[in-house]
């Protein structure tokens, strides 16, 4: 299923908010405009933008103030990412080199600052309180994941709870804006709001469960990345949580990360989970956040946006990279 | 001239602050609060909350939200030197470890990142949109003049005007963010407000370019850092600016930025520029700042606090560290 297709009512919404990105890029230093327009190209689902487009169709959107969202909601995601991947020393994302491997880390830490700042004036600048207050929260949500990531990080003693709690932080908070976000603009009524907020942080749920499950799956070209990096670099995810729940005898995840120099046995680990009934599992348990995702949106009005949203959230689970 | 003695009219307020600030350090994460308790330690000088509370005094403030305020610009001061301090892999700041070496460079950019949040989110919970979205462009600003200061590092050929707009960006644009967002959360008249702010952009161009002359004149002991570390770092200020002016057929601070490891020819660069006048007409420059602070003060209602205002403009001159 190609992603376009996905977003019918707001087919000519996307590539407005890729436009607004775009020009975001056109600063006067030679040198800023070069690190913006590498970090902001095209290429990305820009998944999140078409979420605050998609929630804010239902009542009496501003247009404008939308798309400002979308972006703010897009450039707060992508200053996450640059300074993640400092922190972790990636060299690769999706196949192309991150910032901090083609410039340095501080080039990557100042990008990413520099994005934080401006989705933080695109979000102020919707003029709507309600929005900058979670906006702000989100950021420090955000943030929060993150540091509990770097925590647990060779920790093969977690529960799903504290899994869940990570990916919650981490990926669902920023879904759960995108949809907020859009729906407050758009003057929707509170129990649209939380239809909408309770899409958005399920979808995301799912959407990382699945990104986790791909990091194992995944074939390592479609990737841009070895297959089972997150278990490498130490992150510890559903699919090893479940494949350690079904084998409770086995240690070998636990030995993988106490020595995390052996790559013998850190591919043979990462084989086992592939081929284990982890997989299903885990791919079922995505499956019920989606479900979950979905069942509020009969409150919406029956309009195009509540379609492009279920087939978002079936998408979510059918994706393969 | 103690610090205290200069904000009589808000010697109860600060100390409020500081235990404001204090409690952000109390979350659930022993490792996280004992991050955060090093980092807020007090000991600061505390001058940009003192001058949000200053510039809220004239009318009719509400205490809570002023306090809220006055740790959300210190807030975002402290995560800013984070950042720096990543960048410049700096071990030392005021004597005492930086985080990026007592810690490593990953949690640094993460507390750095997490203290933006915090700020955001204190910015946020005033309510007031003006405050909010100066906050966002403050932080775009700051970030902006870092990319700069990175930008011309090791740059000798650079104009007063350059310098300027760096330390503008770097310095005094939270300064006078400090003093509008008091002003405005207090309610005052626009032509109170932009004498405010006046005062703020001043004094903090002023601050600047006073600590950049201490950087050549200080003692290493009091300062925490080697004499002329800026210019090893190969940042160029005022006093290397005006020495190259009054000497154009000397071209050591040239060479120095050209070799930068030469260790005997760069200690004397740094005695030639102490022992210049580049030092008082750099002291020059900075007291016409203060002046120009002060000089919009009598428009605002003669109360305690423009005497304190008037005095903190005095100390900015005199301070020796």
């Amino acid at each position: 299923m190609e992603t376009p297709s996905l977003f019918q009512s707001i087919q000519e919404d996307l590539p407005e908010v890729e436009r607004f990105i775009q020009t975001l890029a056109g600063v006067d230093s030679p040198w800023l405009a070069e690190l913006l327009t590498y970090i902001l190209r095209p290429g990305g689902k820009r998944l999140r933008p078409a979420l605050t487009l998609l929630a804010g169709k239902f009542y009496n959107y501003d247009q404008e103030r939308l798309l400002t969202m979308a972006a703010a909601v897009e450039l707060l995601h992508t200053a996450t990412l640059l300074h993640d991947d400092t922190i972790d020393r990636a060299d690769v994302r999706r196949g192309v080199s991150t910032v901090n491997a083609r410039w340095d880390g501080s080039v990557a830490v100042l990008a990413g600052d520099y994005l934080f700042a401006q989705s933080a004036v695109l979000a102020a600048s919707t003029g709507n309180m309600r929005v900058v207050q979670l906006f702000a929260r989100t950021l420090m949500t955000i943030v929060d994941g993150e540091m509990r990531q770097q925590k647990s990080a060779f920790d093969w003693n977690q529960t799903r709870e504290e899994y869940f709690g990570r990916i919650s932080r981490k990926t669902a908070s920023l879904f759960s804006m995108a949809t907020e976000s859009g729906a407050v603009l758009s003057g929707a009524p509170e129990a649209s709001i939380q239809a909408l907020i309770s899409y958005g942080y399920n979808l995301g749920m799912a959407f990382q469960i699945i990104d986790d499950i791909l990091d194992f799956m995944g074939e390592e070209q479609e990737m841009g990345k070895p297959v089972g990096s997150d278990l490498l670099q130490g992150t510890v995810t559903l699919p090893a949580l479940v494949f350690m729940e079904l084998n409770p005898g086995d240690d070998s995840v636990r030995c993988m990360m106490e020595n995390p120099g052996d790559n013998g046995h850190a591919a043979r680990v990462i084989q086992a989970i592939r081929t284990s009934a982890a997989i299903p599992q885990a791919y079922k348990v995505a499956g019920n956040f989606c479900q979950k995702a979905c069942s509020g949106l009969a409150s919406l009005p029956s309009m195009g946006p509540v379609e492009s949203l279920r087939n978002l959230a079936d998408y979510t689970v059918k994706r393969s990279y």
